[in-house]
């Protein structure tokens, strides 16, 4: 019953990769993107003091960042080819304090229509070796009008 | 008919400035508090390649953190003295692309429960002046359990 | 700043109030349009049983409902004449229980843009005459496809 | 990792059954629990014009409703015994029109907490034995003050 298309272009991906490259924020993050398949996009950062919060945590916005990124990537895996996304919104549960050396976060698709992508992304954080889910999100992409 | 309380202590806001002084991730984006009054809080940033996103606007997930921030220290205000607070859960929608020098998130108290407080933030981007409406969040907040 | 159109065509109000008068739903609450003006809805309901919850305050899927509404017809007074809209998303809060005689619930537009209209509402409870705020909402909107 | 008990006692399932009992609102649906689990409960109605909007499909207050109350009762087989919860706030994202004969809610926690429990609800209208997802919900829930 899914509308999920199973494949997506290499175009499409390196349109994806180029457009992480250029994210000044998600650099100064040290975010790298560790999965991106048809409907599907992981963005991990390691921990560090550029996305701590003042009790050592993985700041909040750090984790709304990361998750929005992830669930606006697996949406454009969707997209047709050569366009981009913007995020419309997205609502973000936070779950528990974000302790550990690396912050993951996993986007998927819901749903992909014609104009408007839902997903939904999980954000863990490891610690140790133990994954435990920190912030719940579910998002709304839109396809970006086409550059000229 | 409201419950917001009118005026907060001194010791409260130092706890706040405090708080805002040790988050890395807000440092790191060059934010400073504007306003902090009993059930409000601003907070800005100007733009930098820190905040952006591939399009040279402002990232959402500095948009994001901004907001997420300045609703959670206008609640902070309204907490019993000496209480830190947590942010449960917000909801952004985007509405217009960040495209300025300035980025202003303006977080209000719609009502200060005994345990959960709820907000709603403005964040407006500034240009050349004019201030357009680029984000709207609402969002839940707790006071956080009592150090020892 | 704003591109919220200030007036509204009686065509697109003769579309809003045949479309309520065609919805079960809410004839079964006996809701009816307050205020209806080019960027603003409000809508009414008395208390009822077919309204209550188990503690005898109005249930929060009517206060839910009853917004979604409020901020649909809303956004329907900036569509295009002849158009329909339907909700993308919306997040409630609720803030306090709805109790007494009245539930209004009153939708203002925040950005009416191209496909995407972003409203906020407010649901507040009348008891001898005071008014208390039950619930926040913000909502998106869509253009609904046109029909043949 | 999870903290989701397992087993939930009987006499929270009588309170349960007994809450949604009292609601009238959810009573003129013909709402029925389809499943009551630990973790977990699934509510079901049937189309009829009392849940219906202009169209002919499930209304969207409908949809909401019948999520908000799926995760509410979820969260309450994870209440210590004998305490009933309060909904904060939820988030809803429509997907796809609501077409068929019969709606379906499945409420699953997400995290159980002392204070406060996150959920997370799919609803699906069942059209010729066809399931097919409509909306997706993220809600969270507080314990209820206890009552004298």
């Amino acid at each position: 019953m899914s509308d999920i298309r199973a494949t997506f272009s290499d175009a499409q991906r390196q349109l994806i990769l180029a457009s992480f490259a250029r994210q000044g924020f998600l650099q100064g993050m040290h975010a790298r993107i560790a999965r991106l398949e048809a409907g599907h996009c992981s963005i991990e950062i390691p921990f560090s003091p550029a996305v701590s919060q003042q009790h050592g945590f993985f700041h909040g916005g750090a984790i709304g960042a990361l998750a929005d990124t992830a669930g606006g990537y697996a949406a454009m895996t969707q997209a047709p080819e050569g366009r981009d996304v913007l995020t419309l919104e997205y609502k973000i549960n936070f779950i528990r304090p974000g302790s550990g050396q690396l912050l993951v976060a996993e986007g998927e698709v819901l749903r992909a229509g014609r104009n408007i992508t839902v997903t939904q992304i999980s954000v863990h954080a490891v610690s140790d070796g133990r994954k435990m889910l920190c912030a719940a999100v579910q998002q709304s992409i839109i396809l970006a009008p086409e550059s000229r």
